[in-house]
């Protein structure tokens, strides 16, 4: 957003607003990643019908998400809580209760914060520092056309629950950027076709999905049932958002190793390619293409 | 907050929850220091009455002040909102306006952030980066007995606009600390009084003001004056707070030394000593010993 008013090259970042997160290029500082999610509610959750613990695992997890997308390790977070005065105090215990498992889990220090009470609702902001790889970070705009799309795990649904239980790809991030050069990331927050769209354009490029292909979750087949609105499970799959699987784009030979490979518990797909022409295509069962609209949660 | 619920030594952070900032030791990342504050509408500032240019100055001035109390310089900031929706984008812009001119003039990149609409009150979280210099931090837990008290500035009265335009003492502390060898530090957010018994606390030991000494601001003194409650400017200028000054230690002879050196624009005056005794106490202008209250704004 600050990008509008002058704030464009800065020194000091080798990656600046616009990613999945900032590099810092600071003498002794480099490859610093920096990356925040600040989570309301009423918005992002709603405190009366959700246990705080885990909306508190969820305000670090998309963090830890976006250092996934970069490749790069998270190390330590930094908490800021607006507590509703009324049982602020247990409530600060339960956001807790629910965020220090998880950054124990992937070994990231919590490191501080600031803790206030007031007159509002709940809102819960997460800062993440983490650290690149010696590969370097991995960037949206580093796709190339013929390169594979590929992703993790499957899409569609996540309302269901695993918009506030998802696991973040951070140690498949790593083991993937450890054994293969990958081209470009994106962790799907707002939705597998608008995400993927987003590389593309970040890339100078177009990409063309096989539909067929999508990885579909159980999850997207429920939700479409729930809803019975006519929509499908494929449909929610590329629209949903709040996956938090990541997008990837490799070379077509790197792609084929990792997905005979299939080094990753969640899976690895290969759903189509990186195009010239820009914009997104479908490639239906039948192999017709045609444009294939870029839906999601749009900020 | 968190530290009562198990968070205490925690693996990669030097220095962790309860000093001015936190200082990572991750390989790679020595030495970045990390501090976060979050201000809300209603509590710290109430935007029915204040240009919100001075609310995003503020928001990073404040994580400035705690970099400069660690002696640490700040590199980069990001930027978390939680903006009504009513005439959202003028507020954020209005925001930046204030934010960004102040990030420039300390050379701190903004690395980015999170922008949400919700139908909440506004609540503007500010993280800053930093680094300790070549000399390390300057933690709170430092003093000893016979250390001089040093303050930069002048206290009391910000409720008059200096709580909001303040210049946080980051080149002070930066070039203190590069000239002298410095004990301990902190800036002073809740009262002089207050900021320096914890101080006291963390570092083991006493301190000791002597009141003639305290620099009281002009506005202490026609806030004092506004108010016409009986409260003297003395009184405003121990407990106020907001202040955004400096309270650092120093060995006795490398206080004299400053102090006849006067370095600052801002001035620095010696106020007193810590002490073995626990506790704050206070000589008047006869001499006299008596404990002095620590008060200020309790958290």
């Amino acid at each position: 957003l600050a990008s509008g008013w002058g704030l464009g090259a800065q020194r000091g970042l080798a990656i600046g607003i616009g990613d999945d997160a900032a590099v810092l290029r600071f003498a002794g500082l480099e490859g610093c990643v920096l990356t925040a999610d600040m989570l309301t509610d009423g918005v992002d959750f709603e405190l009366e019908r959700i246990d705080p613990r885990r909306v508190g695992r969820k305000a670090l997890a998309v963090n830890l998400s976006d250092a996934a997308a970069m490749a790069a390790r998270p190390l330590a977070a930094i908490v800021c809580l607006a507590l509703p005065r009324a049982g602020a105090l247990e409530l600060a215990k339960e956001l807790y209760e629910g965020l220090i498992p998880l950054a124990e889990q992937f070994g990231v220090a919590i490191a501080g914060g600031d803790t206030n009470t007031w007159d509002g609702p709940l809102v819960v902001s997460v800062t993440v520092v983490g650290q690149v790889t010696e590969r370097g970070p991995l960037v949206r705009s580093g796709a190339r056309a013929g390169d594979a799309i590929l992703v993790t795990g499957s899409f569609g649904g996540s309302r269901r629950g695993r918009q506030f239980d998802f696991e973040p790809r951070v140690r498949e991030a790593l083991a993937l950027a450890e054994r293969w050069p990958l081209a470009a990331g994106i962790d799907v927050s707002d939705g597998l076709s608008l995400d993927l769209a987003r590389v593309a354009k970040a890339s100078g490029c177009g990409a063309e999905v096989e539909l067929a292909k999508v990885p579909v979750s159980e999850d997207a087949g429920a939700w479409a049932a729930e809803l019975a609105d006519g929509s499908t499970a494929l449909e929610h799959a590329l629209a949903d958002g709040e996956d938090f699987e990541l997008i990837l784009a490799a070379a077509p030979e790197v792609a084929a190793e990792i997905v005979a490979a299939q080094p990753l518990a969640c899976g690895i797909t290969r759903i189509g390619s990186f195009v010239a022409e820009a914009g997104l295509w479908q490639l239906d069962a039948e192999g017709r293409r045609s444009p294939l609209a870029a839906r999601g949660f749009e900020h």
